[in-house]
């Protein structure tokens, strides 16, 4: 994440939980922090460049707890969980999750969680930063469906990066090597209650370890960081550039329900929306008619001339005097040498259109569009 | 807030929402920030006894944004503001606020929110920490009620502290002195629109102007600033240690439905449960049980002995051996010279048993029962 100009100091009052890895982080060298989904996640131990370097060369680990868990529980479990998303969950098998974006019903998206299938009657949303447990409740009540929507305690630790699958497999055995992407199992670390999951917000490749006792989170913070010192493993955080270089969605950096819709066609995801299967889902009558108008943006990558700051909110895609589209996020990227970032833009407008440019601050700032991901 | 024992900076990234007033809250020496409701919210600006001071004896003015405010706007518009909430609002008039404690079909509180009756078929919800919005937007769809759930422009600015009178007096003429707590109406600043309140979250006084235009932030933070300066006005923050001493409720701090629930009952908020008057809502058959049965716990303060430092998480309270509450928040009191917090205990204690402790980092520190508020 861009660190804002000048320090502030994260303000930690009674309404900002702490992640049960939280005391072996700050322990380990935290400096810089943020909130999301009301928890603190680590941003930064002060060193980005050492950070990075172990994401995309090593192993990094990282405490994302704040993607915390909607439990969906009962008889009516699956039934819920398939009126929540477009994407088609026939076919779902316990033990293999799913990317499912969820949108409200104008067929804008409010959250883009990982489905997981803990059991026949048992599914959990690993979610993004909204509160996506009112949403899955009020439905669930207002339907009648016999269900119980909780929070579990499940708290995941990434590890993430070319060398993580050794880490872990030399944690939980040679078998996780065949784990498919967003495969899961529940097991344990000597004893401390863990689901292993082939997954984690980079494209690096790499596991999250879902803690299931909170109160034991220094304990396997530590068993990671010791089975990863043979690999240079050291603490990081999900954020850019790594994201950005990857093309990475953020519910709440790309798109917020408040202050920048999107659909899942605009964002490159109409592939799990599915009209064909005869499900029906919340948002279906306007995805229809989405698809059918065809999409009025898409989602594209920058590149910005230059290396200006990224301001902190959403700034404008011009071409000359006209708006096109925005630009939710930008950073350098250490691989590239240049400055990227991502947006949507109107679907009129072409990759090698010329003239483009964002606005930051007032100025004008030349950029080109780019396929994602970047790398 | 307390601030945490070692010193974390904020990280900014994209999915941190700025207020309209941040330029002006950094210029003006922010020194300490937390995020609420995805939005970056002051804590300090350095001194907090200079910014205590200022909120018991004089005036103090807050960037609270972070209220954001869900619009339930249509012709259902109140069917759904009452379907809602517990609290009776026939007799709601344009104009005058309330506080609507909004529970769960369970009866767990999961936001207190002002309810502003803004026109015949426009309702705003200015929210605590939880994305209400998600649970109006879904019951009103699933209900079929004719109305649209949507966020306004609309950021307010606190003015508070004994003097906060005088200030906003002087800014839009004396009439506001008439106003109710809760009263507000719709004007203008030098052009700048705002919706004036009586209202803001301490017990010293004071109104909230609601920013119309999220593009006029600095402009008007000057001409509050400007207004104040006879008065000796300087910028503050919400939070403890006055919310703590006036025993104000945190949705988030006293209670997050994931790791702390309470019933409004328990809250001390029974007089808002109208479980007589014939309106349906939310919650009501759980809540007419709880309220059948008596309330399980009951809030109250207590007097900690000496001067530990809040951990950062609820605690547990306990009588001897036996768990028999929790306290949610502590702090030292600046004008009683007490440590003091705030918490739920078993309905079967009474305030003068002796005996009780809470456990900090595995230490019993003794502490005395206290009605609320301390002052």
């Amino acid at each position: 994440m861009t660190l804002s100009p000048s320090a502030i100091e994260l303000g930690l009052g009674a309404n900002v939980r702490r992640s049960p890895f939280f005391e072996a982080t700050l322990r380990d060298g935290l400096t810089t922090a943020t909130v999301y989904n009301h928890m603190v996640i680590p941003v930064s131990y002060g060193d980005p460049a050492a950070e990075y370097d172990r994401l995309i060369n090593g192993v990094s680990m990282w405490d994302v707890a704040v993607e915390r868990q909607v439990q969906i529980e009962g008889p009516d479990a699956f039934k819920l969980a398939q009126y929540l998303t477009a994407r088609n969950l026939s076919n779902l098998k316990i033990g293999q999750g799913r990317y499912v974006p969820i949108c409200d019903y104008d067929g804008w998206m409010i959250n883009d969680p990982v489905l997981q299938p803990i059991a026949e009657d048992t599914f959990w949303l690993s979610i993004a930063d909204s509160d996506i447990w009112l949403w899955a409740d009020a439905v669930a009540h207002e339907r009648g469906f016999d269900v119980r929507v909780s929070e579990p305690d499940a708290s995941p630790l990434a590890i993430q990066g070319p060398k993580a699958v050794d880490v872990v497999a030399d944690l939980f055995g040679e078998r996780i090597r065949n784990f498919r992407y967003f495969g899961f199992e529940a097991t344990d670390l000597d004893g401390i209650p863990v689901i292993v999951a082939r997954s984690g917000w980079s494209k690096q490749g790499g596991f999250e370890l879902y803690l299931r006792d909170g109160s034991r989170g220094t304990e396997l913070w530590d068993k990671v960081k010791a089975a990863g010192q043979p690999y240079g493993i050291g603490p990081g955080a999900p954020g850019a550039p790594e994201r950005v270089e990857s093309g990475l969605i953020s519910y709440g950096g790309d798109m917020r329900h408040q202050i920048l819709r999107a659909n899942p066609f605009e964002m490159g995801l109409g592939k799990f929306v599915d009209l064909d299967g005869g499900h029906d889902f919340i948002g279906r009558a306007a995805l229809a008619r989405i698809k059918a108008e065809g999409p009025a943006r898409r989602r594209v990558g920058v590149f910005i001339e230059g290396d200006p700051a990224f301001p902190g909110h959403v700034v404008p895609l011009v071409k000359g005097p006209d708006p096109v589209g925005h630009i939710s996020t930008f950073c350098r990227s250490p691989r590239l040498g240049r400055t990227i970032g991502l947006g949507l833009v109107a679907s009129g407008i072409a990759n090698d259109d010329q003239g483009l440019a964002i606005v930051v601050k007032g100025q004008a700032v030349p950029v080109t569009l780019s396929e994602l991901p970047f790398i």
